[in-house]
């Protein structure tokens, strides 16, 4: 899966679809069929196209609906330079052992998986062992300070849709990425690495709240104890850890590396057990019930912009301004004028 | 105005305000009269009905609007360490000496100006040389990237119609700040210093296509020239600045101390030069139509989170999200659902 371990094997996008190179094109329904028997390029159509967020969307978005909601999403996180990378291709290795089917998304701009979008080969598929349980797809950064894609969600449905037990979502940590993974994932790994101490910094900020599992890469270097020391420290002041039947993330030291992997088996472990901790305090649901609240929303408002955008309303909303910059009128009942001519 | 000059006359909000410690409450017409005579405690009192998005906001806002058009805004942004405190010190005592009135918002959290809203001074007037006619105030930011406040037009909207020449907005760079402070302001300064090679990258990403005049300051420093040399390469490049009839951002170098000032009255010079070709050019009232056309648009979308967030379409939402968690809708049908709703 990592470059040292020979080239990938390219499927790229363009060149290898149905409907390409002479074969029929493929409607939206028979691609998702093709995608639920694990056909690596239905799967990469279907996640340009909620990618590219063209016509067949809608359709995409409503076939895949009856499909959804069977894989755990886990998303991964941390400062720059704590081992994202190698741990997702540890994690990914000691899943496929598990015989776990494993999806990863990869919208780190600084990941080497991500970086194959620059490359152009934005469909990777694991090369080593010939093993096609795994699909490995990078997404597109929103912006320059690295948010998700908005596809995101979208993109993680046809995974699952696909069959996929587990889809991990590696993003960077810093701006709100770290915020963001948590409110698309069932699951939030948490990375650190000793020495980091600003890393730890960072956690207070946000990283904490979201964390349901920590993980203290490199644990063989010196420092590792004092991390997880201070980690535990942080915990121990309380928020929502502290709550009765509250899940308390575990700290766990691994050495992901491609010599060999220690620690990675007991991240897995208590992976599992936090699902079942999701599914027996009912905070599975009502996870997932929010975070696609939020998705909603975000595509009302998205769509309210894109109505804002047409020439119609863009001349209205022009107008308006005028008005305001005149003082004839104020930017408050603009917005009035503006919502109820809408 | 700095520290070092003694502490500034602090007039806190609460404490001195007409309709508390026993005088009448002012109305909002009454409050705007006094502003325009240019009365500290009514500005400080319209400003803070403005950021705490209170009842009275339409009504400031109604009552603003056919007093402003007048002041120029002039936003000044750059990287933490170049010196933007001490810069806008050194503008406001030139500015005065050009018998200008002068406002300041100060939206850098690491300002000492903004630093006061964390001691709970949140209105201070410039003490030294009794000088009444400049008006300072901090501005709360907008969560950790130090975005600016939503309520920041609406601030410059009172000193404008209090009577201000000149508003400077304060901000710091990094994150969207110095994207966003050009969205309101007229005139956009972009301060940099010797050896901030980092400087330089963030402003190739953003900074270079909004700074309307660039300042190097600490040019007593080594590196000037060669801070000065990458800039001129970088505006060599072409972009919008290489248009026939566009505005070509000048280089100064400044230094600004408490010692003395050089360079400041040439940025005064070009910031009345920029002034007039906004006029001249039509630029100036193509910009203020934009700034507010997204103001009007961010009003809006503000509006209809507000009416999101209301007890009534929060369950409407959260239905939809269930529906969609168990497969039997999909996100964008159910945001259809909710715009039509709505």
């Amino acid at each position: 899966m990592t470059r040292a371990q020979g080239p990938p094997l390219a499927t790229p996008d363009r060149a290898m679809l149905p409907g390409r190179r002479g074969g029929p094109a493929l409607d939206v329904p028979s691609l998702v069929a093709r995608a639920r028997t694990w056909d690596p390029r239905a799967v990469g159509r279907l996640i340009s196209m909620v990618e590219n967020a063209g016509p067949e969307l809608r359709e995409v978005a409503a076939a895949l609906a009856p499909h959804t909601g069977r894989a755990q999403v886990i998303g991964l996180t941390g400062p720059p330079g704590v081992g994202k990378s190698t741990t997702t291709t540890a994690l990914v290795r000691s899943l496929r052992a598990r015989d776990r089917r494993v999806g990863v998304l990869a919208v780190d701009p600084s990941s080497p998986f991500s970086g194959g979008a620059l490359l152009g080969d934005r469909v990777r598929m694991q090369a080593h062992s010939g093993d096609r349980d795994v699909y490995i797809r990078s997404m597109a950064t929103r912006g320059r300070l690295g948010g998700l894609a908005p596809a995101t969600p979208q993109a993680l449905r046809v995974l699952d849709a696909a069959g996929c037990d587990i889809v991990l979502v590696e993003t960077v940590g810093g701006g709100q990425s770290e915020l963001e993974i948590a409110s698309l994932a069932d699951t939030t790994l948490v990375l650190m690495a000793p020495g980091m101490g600003d890393g730890i910094q960072a956690a207070k900020a946000g990283i904490l709240e979201v964390a349901d599992i920590f993980v203290v890469n490199k644990a063989d270097r010196e420092g590792a104890d004092q991390t997880v020391g201070d980690l535990r420290a942080m915990l121990s002041l309380g928020g929502r850890h502290a709550e009765p039947g509250a899940w308390r993330p575990p700290i766990i030291k691994t050495v992901a590396s491609q010599e060999g992997d220690s620690g990675i088996d007991e991240v897995l472990d208590r992976l599992d057990e936090h699902r079942a901790w999701l599914a027996s305090s009912g905070e599975g649901h009502r996870r997932r019930t929010d975070h696609v609240r939020r998705e909603i929303e975000a595509i009302a408002i998205a769509g309210l912009r894109e109505r804002l955008g047409n020439v119609h309303w863009s001349a209205t909303l022009s107008s308006l301004a005028a008005s305001v910059v005149a003082g004839e009128t104020n930017p408050y009942r603009a917005a009035d004028d503006l919502l109820g001519a809408l």
